[in-house]
């Protein structure tokens, strides 16, 4: 349930207030050079407080190697990293658990399972979370080599200046939500399968195991519906299979063929949004008017780019491994 | 690679012009009743060649039991089911060989299988596949009972109007793409897990192993990226978990919250356009002009919501039986 | 449930006396050269009626292509194969439904499966369902190439003189078991993991789903129970892992050391025994006295070693898969 | 690869002079009480340098919660369990590296992983991670309730009465292995499938990942194959199943038959045998006398009793909950 890859595989765990969150990657190659300086990038990439729209909790995120490096490499054993909390104020949340909090999984998760979740600062539902898949896609990335995975902020609030759509939140005192784009380049041809395993399929599971992601589309997307064939269609150029267009956004019938992948997903506002509310009240079973305590992202969109690489590289990293363009030990 | 499900789990295999194709679901619960006739509907739905946009290729698709079934009922065993290929005209496909169809698997699929692959009608990449998807969807809505799950064209060549997007197709001598929305009622709160199992997850997942579909959204979609918080959150109305709007899309938290859930897939227009396209000739080495030949559809979409439908039940099968609502002897 | 393997991943279906039973093989290389002619010698090996002991039914047992096979070679996409049911005699069962028959499934299916399960001849329970496994045999020891599965009787009613332990059970109009070996000699250093994928996990895994396994060990197996450290240990004689004696079996710490591969299985005496039984008469509730009818072997064991090959041939190709030493390509 | 399991699923890592070794569950039903003092029993059980023939090495292995468990009850949330490595010493197994220990992963280790594994002290191949089995087996056997998981040492060095065996040991200054027997009571009948699933490919392969085990037999195993039919076959006495024997260890068709579920292993002498050996010296390449040093145990069948039990309870409760036997909030 909370794992995901096939044989590179992503195991997360944890809770927004336990003692610390972390994954493991069963199936990482062995033989890659990894220390915990690898991950400063992308996990500053990730955190709030640093930009205009982010949560101000910090956390350190220092990665904590539990098993599967020795000597500054992986082994080939299944690789652990811890993620310790230690910035977390429950008390926020304690105050306001009559709420279960609209957007928010504090209703469905208590049906789910009978009350005896965590649910201090959304439990093991957190954004918290993220950080063990932005950790496995730096692990990730190093695996692909010179397959390069970036993904943008397209646009914030509706606007593609994205300075704008956040001022847009901060005057409405509301969140808004964004549109993050994902593209590799230097991927062969061949991954993925017909069906259950195309690419598109592999992707769309990951990237919407990415709290507040409500759409993805490939290439020319939702747009294409609105297309006729022989505009869509991209035309193949030359005997690499290069397309002159790229309106499928580099996968045919599931599999890659050769050119840049290039998807979007649509992030929500975020849930916790600083202005008043009205929802259902579970001490007094009314509708009441509340407002969301706590730390929370005015726009979480801002904070996904690296989430949605690393979920790309994971699933790229076992599609690789898969179609045995990667080995086991690591420039064999 | 060609299976889907954890507890009711999909196989389909064969090729557009093998002797069959065909699905097993394997744990499929026993003491189901289930004959022939019980697939006419949604199999007379997916058929081309009843409507105005739709391939004049006619099968029987009549579904041959080769185990799983005893007395009328499911056995608990492995469910099989073939559909055999009768109509089928392979000089079509041979003739044009030399072209890589754009937007079709031909290219890529010679790469990923070296050459080895079944290549007429698009072999194991053919829409024909679909029929298994609806088979197995036949089954899943029996397995899910008073659970409703309905699929309905938005949306063709970006017209509301149907009829209107279709006659724009046949003006322009090309083919288009549209837009299909699959609703569910019934559901229970609890079904989906936060993360990698999310029910967005896993009906993408779905969804995206439909050929031609290029984007998936649930509720407000890509809208809710343009949405501010309390705008797009669903305030709580009463105990049941009841919402006064939809913009979820019945999930939340990667869990269904006991609203409609409600999902949209864009399908790009029909890659066989009877346009003149130009790509590459694989003979020459050049890009040169070329019709595809064989009987196309003028707009897939049409017959996507059968498909869309099947899908959905199989994924939500698989979770209520994940969750204990289903037992694997039915109505026990 | 009813399916092993995770690259090179077989399904079986089907019933004693259901139309066919079959075969999906998904995962399979493409470009593997393959002919229904390349299955005769398996095939024979494990049908009955071709020596003293063994059941008078016979089946053609011809293998019918569905899918997965072009131009007589393996095209990468699922490997469907049938094999019909033409000499099926249902009435003998019928018969003596009132009996759920000692050592076979008749009465745990009945429980499990609520009733619905196809009881005649032991529906999917049936031994018929190792021709698949055969079948899968042939098509994964092509895959490996110059690894060779050979397995031989040990023994059969406790006699090495095979031909003497079945006259002991003719003398005694009784049933009688035996053991198998497996020798697999030209594997490669490193298959398998440690613990749960432990080349003794995943191959005693695969040899209990043969019906009438009730014991496996590898190397010295049970008599390593009785030895020293010493005298167990296999010291490792050259720089290539080459050991002097091979009490190990070939594998240690779960993974194989270039030695041979041996294992042994235990087959119980056939269950059907022609002899009269007494057990539980479902209709009156009663303990009675009964005969099994039907054809039966005498000595199911003599059956087992070309199912024994199979299963053990699925796991090492999946293995070599899995360890990126066959690509999905054959020979490329 | 070191994942086990499909609803109840078990995740082990860690090395044996790593930081720490550790678990995750994932797919725990939600509201069991589950403290650090549930563990002591069998951790304790396990543990070496309590009787003869065990280890001197201690290790407090108290359980370390990371997540999963919340107001002393699990959550349904993954639950993580860390046990530190407190009390290693590398330096033994530095100086003796140039041999690669007979009966031991080394070799083979070095090969499969390119020289990047962790050695010290087996690295992950130490049977130091069986800590991990019995801690997963403490929440298993409390997921399973009345269902009692019990295993017993039936014989130590081919002596049934253990002490005279340890002494044989002692007295040889060697090493001796050992035959573990585990019994079930209480289990419904029905559990497992035919053939792949079938409860002792299950059973086996879960045990066949405990280091040492190199034999696997159910209820008469090896015997079986030297019984006549109607000796073995167990005769049904009432309508509950109930068998006035059981040859079959409770298992028929591969599934369960309501009586004692009843099984037994055979344990390797321990590789690490204080006696002098003969093998490679990697580093002349020559087959040279050496000791082992590091601490280790006479005998280790004397702590497989606990590790048994506890792969027998993951496996029983995965099963339990696959066949909606238990609920995934506990006793709701």
């Amino acid at each position: 349930m909370n794992s995901f890859g096939r044989l590179f595989r992503i195991n997360i765990f944890g809770e927004s207030h336990g003692p610390a969150v972390g994954i493991i990657i069963d199936g990482c190659p062995a033989g890659i050079e990894l220390t915990a300086e690898d991950f400063v990038t992308d996990i500053e990439r990730r955190k709030g407080g640093t930009q205009k729209g982010t949560t101000p909790r910090q956390e350190a995120d220092i990665p904590i190697f539990q098993s599967g490096v020795f000597n500054s490499k992986t082994t080939g054993a299944p690789l652990t990293i811890l993620f310790e909390n230690n910035n977390t104020r429950s008390s926020d949340y304690q105050k306001q658990r009559a709420f279960p909090r609209p957007g928010h999984a504090d209703f469905v998760a208590s049906k789910k399972f009978g009350g005896n979740e965590d649910y201090r600062g959304g439990g093991h539902f957190s954004g918290r979370l993220t950080v063990c898949l932005v950790a496995a896609g730096v692990v990730a990335k190093k695996v692909l080599q010179n397959i390069s995975v970036t993904a943008n902020i397209l646009e914030i609030g509706g606007e593609s200046d994205v300075e704008k759509g956040l001022q847009k939140a901060i005057n409405a005192k509301d969140s808004v939500g964004g549109i993050v784009e994902c593209t590799v380049t230097g991927l062969p041809i061949g991954l993925g399968e017909p069906f259950f395993d195309s690419v598109e399929s592999l992707l769309a599971h990951a990237a919407f195991s990415i709290p507040a992601v409500k759409g993805v589309e490939f290439g020319a997307g939702f747009l294409a519906a609105k297309m006729f064939g022989v505009e869509h269609n991209d035309a193949i150029v030359d005997v690499n299979g290069t397309t002159g267009t790229n309106h499928a956004g580099g996968v045919v019938g599931g599999i890659t063929n050769g050119n840049n992948l290039v998807y979007r997903v649509a992030i929500k506002p975020t849930s916790s949004t600083p202005k008043e509310q009205e929802s259902l009240n579970w001490e007094t079973g009314e509708v009441e008017k509340f407002s969301v305590k706590g730390r929370h992202d005015l726009c979480i969109a801002l904070r996904v780019p690296p989430v949605l690489e690393a979920v790309t590289a994971m699933v790229l990293a076992d599609l690789m491994l898969l179609e045995g363009k990667i080995q086991r030990v690591f420039n064999q």
